[in-house]
């Protein structure tokens, strides 16, 4: 296999981190250039990052230098966690600059000709690549987003119902890691001994994002699924995992194990399950009464997996269930790996 | 007004705690009598309690010794916060044996002859008094129980739309507070950095008390209202306050405003707003984006009213909103309380 | 009485909240003028602050509208809450205006000439005002500090101590509750299922200002007291009451019944004690073999106490113990206004 | 190297998982026996334990039948993470039934012929294991133990002040995790938003088991060293982790520098450094202002290691420091496989 080497826009972040430590021992990407804010500019990552996960940040990436948001940088493609509003023209300049741009940024992410991508799911949205190159007279570079933190955690067993059944309607409440804002992100005053029944701009993300991901490619565009969600977000005390409750209308009735063999047996092509971050299971059911649990379940599947638990009649819908995602892996740094991963392998990048 | 001497059946719990806590000053009510488990009869209740709240013990009634949980109680009446199991027997025998039994308890909750009595909602109910009397041969006894700490949060906004506009369906998903657990209630390896998506009967609680709580009285019976909810329970690291997150589907269309007018509005009659224990508002409406806040909002109205915010149009149902109540005052030993006045004031006992 | 018309410094802040708050329904002090940031001049108190208390906002001062915090400002005193570089000039400023300034910033506090008042402790300190006065030739105005949140849990017995038997060696370890650091404060990040070995400069003012607190106005000038201090500064996960455990070396040894006597007997002056915002008790002492601790007892006497238990001996030193205090309460503007209580009622200001 | 079957004793128990996960792949050990109380006899492990550990339970464990706590048990020898109680005549029934005990319980660890062994420190006290099994007439088996969980973390970073300056006085303030308690352990009321300041026993344990482990083997007995300590115990909301805060009189004086250098050159003998389990450096030294954290820290040297950081001099006694121990790791079961190893390793079971 082929080498590539990558660059990290927002490298200091909370998901820059995640990037740094996904990325330390991958055997097709190596970290060659790491950006920031214009103030971290030619500091070294080590002095200026504050380094937040359990595990040593890595000695080779903390001797790197930061160098601005703007190109060119040293590498073959970049990997974007910038804010939204920063996101928005700096990864079309790195784009039109040659680089394909992985991005895990929301800025982008409904554009009609960006594929908002989750290869189990939706892998064909690729082809919009060659078609946003040519309208946007691009050659090399190109954009490709993941979804949000949360919609990425729901969209995987809806996928497999949408499937199975077909999905009508969704009401889905979460309960979301404190992760999820960056650091310094909430304030500890704001949950301790407290929950927040807020998190700005979520719940639009989270009742748009799924129609796109689920949606078809029909010539150069996508037809948005016909599924209509409604959501409420919260943000409660745990580090890292978030908790969604959710009812939900299928299309076609099913019994609760029928749902469960449908979540348990999804799978995304296979060209998708070889891919070196890959899950083995992209659902994890588990049938206990009690779980998922954040705590406990998060790092399942390396953190790659969505954990569904307590299948169960809806007295109004059709069926409840509990989903658990964890939110900067899976649903930040590990998305767009992964992403970076089937784009490699499906030559949208040489 | 008269006096009454009060019993508490299990005193020394979280909710029979609450109970001493709120009857410390009360105008009409005084504890005469506490009692709990066998294996504490005989004890002074200061040395059997766990107090765990942070107002002081009150220390006339730490002299006070422990009873076991049998009549002879020496009291007018009694208050029960017994758990189901113990409550179902116990409480009988003490209507039996002539006394009032204002029970928090779930054992009764939903016997047809029993009254679920939330009395700025369904006052008429005392009417089933009498015929429970009647029906079990009771003379001066019998049984009147409060709703589950959910539910009552979850009814109070839900009466005040049935009656402006009708309600016909709830998905609710809840965050509840570990003090409803009871002590040593929810181990802390279980909460910290953690949710716990499962509280056993909570659910079907949640889905089956407010129809009879907003039923009507139809010749003996209570006929159950028609709204029909599904509900997901979690348990959260938060000491007080349940918050509850609602989409709603309405009979009459309504507006945004007109909800939270609606809301706003919803007063129960005015003999039950001037009892000692009644909230000012039943219902608090909070505008801000990001309100009710368990920390911040739970003790409004001294915990005995429920806090609603976030009003806006759900996209799948009609309107979402976030409910706060405190889940050992309003939720559990309050509403015994305000019950009880309410039970006082209008001559069910003497 | 006389009323007297404040104003504070730093008025959105965490502790400038807390003035609001103890001051809503005061005797003698009505608040008259806020002032925060140069960037909320004239905006609405109501507006500008982010409300944290779970006590509401005083109706009558969220219509106030914010001033800077220069001179002059509409009052007869100011209480300052600000910041501690903000508070070097803008402080002197105020009392060269003529405006006691009664302040819980660290900008003053071990100036020669500026008393750290704690009125049970060093009433005689306020005569350095008219030395202050004089050669600073300030006519009106005049500086009064209070002490650091964890200084004045911990002086408090250790006044106690001293009068009684005399201290030699203190080695104290704190935990801290997010709030004495203000909003946002503390990350969220950092605090939840952790706890953060440090406090920027805390160490140093525990180890320091008991010196000055403890020490004889000998002349113009204090002399410090002789004992020795070590402290351990850690944040945790508790959002109101700083938990000290301290080992002391007394001057004369004592058992534990006689340092629990001292401990229990301590009373400021009398006329300190009448003071509207003292507390019955300056020290509350616990026997309960787990006890104080912050949820439980970090409210009792209003939090203008210092809660002291676990008086044992200690293997080393003399003698150990565990003492809790209400960091923003008698911590902070608490303790600022006992202070102007005090000095209202000795005629430091008219 | 030859390989042995080992059996768990509490297996059940917050520790005994992580005997577990530890054992899982262990290249000499192979559970192939689990015990419990008797109510779980013959229960599947998997049935019968509340798994509590985010790693999955491996599959074949939980297919093992629980077995009694009685001999004899089908392995070559046990672990034992017993309560205490239960502990002194069950592992004395091991012993004498001829397993070698390898426990983290309390019972035996200061009895005079029984080694509370650590072995980069004392691994000559492993010569009492002959003189306990003279003394006791056992033949192939013996007891040997490991110290509490605080005092492991404690006295790694002692034994490396005591080789180099001597150590004469310690007075510690300890910060400790939710996990050392078991499950269910701390009630999550007593810890959310809050601090326990005490836990039964361990003051006692910090302070007297040191002076055993850094004692010196004179003939057949252990000589106490003379370092005299004096502990403060407290339980916070963390999960894993306890971190301590250390004044320490020295016996030679020593700088910050020479302090850092001695704590990061301690080594074990080579033979420990080798063992399986054995930290690469059993004192990991962090020189950031606010390390060690239980969150980022605890899992360095996967777990195995004291994190040691604020070296500072101490205005009282010499020097400061803040110490973090991963207290079910390196503070219990994987104390007790290190020590299992050693003992594998040199011959003292076959």
């Amino acid at each position: 296999m082929k080498h590539w080497r990558v660059g990290i826009l927002g490298a200091t972040g909370t998901v820059g981190q995640r990037f740094v430590q996904l990325l330390e021992q991958h055997p097709w990407f190596t970290i060659t250039a790491v950006a920031a804010s214009d103030r971290s500019e030619g500091k070294r990552y080590g002095d200026a990052v504050a380094w937040k996960l359990p595990t040593p940040l890595p000695a080779r990436i903390a001797e790197l230098t930061l160098a601005p948001c703007r190109p060119p940088l040293d590498c073959d493609l970049v990997f974007s966690s910038l804010p939204g509003d920063m996101a928005a023209e700096t990864e079309v300049a790195f784009a039109a600059a040659g680089y394909p741009v992985i991005s895990n940024s929301s800025a982008h992410r409904m554009a009609p000709d960006v594929p908002l991508l989750v290869p189990e799911i939706n892998p064909e949205h690729v082809r919009l690549i060659p078609l946003q190159q040519q309208r946007r007279d691009w050659t090399r570079g190109f954009l490709v987003t993941n979804p949000n933190c949360t919609t990425l955690a729901l969209v995987l067993p809806l996928a497999a119902l949408e499937r199975a059944f077909g999905v009508e309607m969704v009401v889905v409440s979460t309960m979301q890691a404190i992760s999820g804002a960056g650091y310094p992100g909430v304030a500890s005053l704001d949950i301790v001994d407290n929950v927040i029944p807020y998190i700005a701009g979520e719940e639009d993300k989270v009742e748009s994002e799924p129609r796109k991901i689920l949606g078809q490619l029909v010539g150069d565009r996508i037809e948005p699924a016909v599924l209509r969600l409604s959501a409420h977000c919260h943000r409660v005390a745990v580090t890292d995992g978030h908790l969604c409750a959710a009812s939900i209308k299928l299309r076609q009735p099913a019994t609760v194990d029928e749902v469960g063999a449908a979540l348990e047996a999804f799978r995304g092509p296979a060209e998708v399950a070889a891919l070196p971050s890959a899950p083995a299971r992209p659902i994890v059911l588990r049938r206990e009464p009690d779980r998922p649990q954040p705590r406990l379940d998060r790092d399942l599947e390396r953190g790659m997996a969505s954990i569904v638990g307590r299948v169960r009649p809806d007295p109004l819908l059709d069926i409840k269930l509990t989903i658990l995602g964890h939110n900067t892996v899976r649903g930040a740094a590990g998305a767009a790996v992964l992403n970076a991963e089937f784009l490699a392998a499906t030559g949208c990048f040489t």
